[in-house]
């Protein structure tokens, strides 16, 4: 019964996969195809979907705890290899705790004409700077993310970083930004918190 | 040339080949199929990726501006009729001020294991909060967003509501809130700017 189970696939066939899925999304966005092309186009994603969705995880993917103990989070929405809306942010860790990551966005991600989804910047932000709290085995959450937009950020490749500015307690406090090649776009103050870890 | 100007296509059949492919997605995070249906499928999309792009927008989708002063946001993030990565919201105005928008968020909008990511909790709110304030022919721009975290917002079933605090000037202050069936997880205060008019 291997429908039943996740047999194993090799990663890069899910990222491929996803890569197809995400060109699928751009293109649905940017056709000028008639309207008898769109709907032969229709009815193939429709064939494919179904013979995809044979077998199906009952809900979402989840965050599923590997042996190593980091996470696979292949479903997230910023992150997530299998998932075709996610970017996929890369996120770098490097050794002074700046935290970057760096994507090219395209017509998927519009808000005003040509730019950016000042909404799309928060996602992308608020996932940046929670990196820099999370630790190994040590989930944070968002307690509080502020947004400054001081200009529009122009659809293409964009720099996305953050560090941590201190840490009181259970709380860290983090701050980034947003760069296009042009410079700066969007700053981002959050604070995230570790629950207090059970009485040990 | 029918090929390299945007025929008359219904909207009914874009929102169709949209939601299709919205399907597509979901079953990409959560397909359980093994390795020879992936890469099946993988070929398929491509193939129907490859018809709908033989005729495509030089970019992205933009904002096109309608005779009767409303506009055209297809590609939109949040609201993009052509747009998978968008639930989409349907943005409602009320009578009092009140702006609100219902949807389902399913796997592709995950954070945590079974959550919304904060991030799209706040690409959500950034746009509900902004259409407090946007009026035809008047845009606002996003000041500043401040996003409170009180609890984690399921997947499944949301609610955003926005409405108008106070007006100075050029700015307008809004805030507003996610609720599930369980009740209300995640607050938001945003100042949205209209640009001074050129002098009359």
């Amino acid at each position: 019964m291997t429908e039943t189970h996740a047999p194993h696939v090799p990663e890069t066939l899910y990222k491929s996969l996803t890569d197809s899925v995400r060109r699928l999304v751009d293109f649905t966005i940017r056709s000028q195809c008639d309207a008898t092309i769109i709907e032969s186009v229709r009815a193939k994603v429709d064939a494919a979907a179904d013979e995809l969705g044979r077998a199906l995880i009952p809900g979402a993917f989840g965050v599923q705890q590997k042996i190593n103990g980091s996470s696979l989070a292949w479903g997230n929405a910023v992150i997530g290899l299998r998932n075709a809306l996610a970017p996929p942010l890369d996120i770098h860790h490097d050794d002074d705790g700046t935290v970057w990551a760096e994507t090219t966005l395209g017509a998927a991600y519009e808000g005003p004409g040509g730019q950016v989804h000042g909404g799309v910047c928060a996602l992308l932000l608020d996932h940046v700077l929670g990196a820099t709290a999370h630790k190994p085995g040590r989930p944070a959450v968002t307690g509080t993310l502020t947004i400054r937009y001081e200009k529009g950020t122009a659809l293409g490749p964009i720099r996305i970083t953050a560090h941590i500015d201190r840490v009181e307690g259970v709380k860290t406090f983090a701050v980034g930004h947003i760069a296009t090649p042009e410079g700066m776009t969007v700053r981002a103050e959050g604070v995230f918190i570790h629950p207090r870890r059970p009485t040990s």
